[in-house]
């Protein structure tokens, strides 16, 4: 039974991909399968770390270090996976998470430049073996997904980077995605709705069959 | 001339051993010697840093994980060095420091008793190779700290815990500046003023001689 064994999903994507609309279907389906989920997103899930995301959204009068915005995503992590997602887990819920260690791959490692290996030596201090088992990278050609973005509301720190910017996330992401063809699955984002729904329920519903639900 | 060696002090201790009265008898002391210094403090000494600090400092509705702990300490120290104590050493002036990664040590591992091995990954990833030129501790019995911090202002996070905490983070302190003695120097703060004041002058007029002052 799929309820028997706990799984964590996360989606991945730059500003305006979509995940929020994606993620409110993704709940529905499992709804429709009687799997319980709990629904949480990076950085924050806890009232500490979405006071941490606050200080990583917000504008500051100083040029923000670039490991220390790698330190701030870590320590939001931390208290996150503790609090909130291997409680779910040890309770045999779902987990969905907006955005996880994908996201600091391609945004700190591949947007700001930080080494990989230092990404990767906080990967194991942080989460020893906890990964995702499912990770679904929404992909967009950057311009797009940011004059959506641009449109909903005003831009965080991250959102004001420039183009260049998104477009080293988009290819860390897309890189990753190639790397671990298992786990990551990369859904065109610039397909219709209905088209992305139906791309991520094929993947959930193969899914659920390997796992004899 | 002393000016042309750039050098960095930090003086460690726990609460209520005197940090701040005994910082003012040195930045004196190098007034006097004409040595230009800065004065500043962990974690914090930059604007984002303050607000990390903040955060490590003040009570939260959830228990705050020792490993997110450790990197807010961290992710505030990234920013400082770049921010703050890099800057200052490359214009040839001393720093200062209120408390550094010994403290980390103290703390986070004496005290909270995270796997020492942690602090050391993080402690490379964001120093490189800046570690103090020497370092006062300031060694007082736990008790007699506390209770002297306790009538000064409200309890802060870290002074709220109990006397085996303190105790903790006292004895990993000694067994550092056991094992560091060329750069720690571990000052008996229960001496009256002037005699910890004179203590530390003597370490310091042998330390100017030494560098050819």
């Amino acid at each position: 039974m799929a309820q028997n064994k706990p799984y964590f999903m996360t989606i991945e994507g730059i500003e305006g991909v979509g995940k929020s609309t994606n993620i409110e279907f993704i709940k529905r389906y499992l709804d429709a399968k009687h799997i319980e989920y709990i629904h949480t997103r990076e950085p924050g899930g806890t009232a500490l770390a979405e006071k941490i995301r606050e200080l990583l959204l917000q504008e500051h009068s100083e040029k923000v270090n670039e490991v220390s915005e790698l330190l701030l995503m870590f320590a939001s992590r931390a208290q996150h996976i503790q609090e909130v997602i291997k409680p779910a887990l040890a309770l045999n819920k779902w987990v969905i998470c907006d955005r996880f260690t994908d996201a600091t791959f391609a945004y700190q490692g591949g947007g700001r430049g930080v080494d990989i290996s230092k990404i990767e030596t906080l990967q194991q201090l942080v989460q020893d073996d906890l990964r995702p088992d499912l990770t679904f990278i929404l992909d967009l050609e950057p311009s797009i997904g940011l004059s959506r973005a641009a449109k909903r509301s005003a831009l965080d720190r991250f959102e004001k980077e420039e183009l260049d910017f998104f477009n080293k996330v988009r290819a860390n992401y897309l890189q990753r995605a190639a790397q671990d063809p298992q786990r990551c699955k990369v859904i065109d984002a610039s397909q219709n709705l209905e088209k992305v729904a139906a791309d991520i329920e094929g993947v959930l519903s193969k899914q659920l069959l390997s796992m004899g639900s």
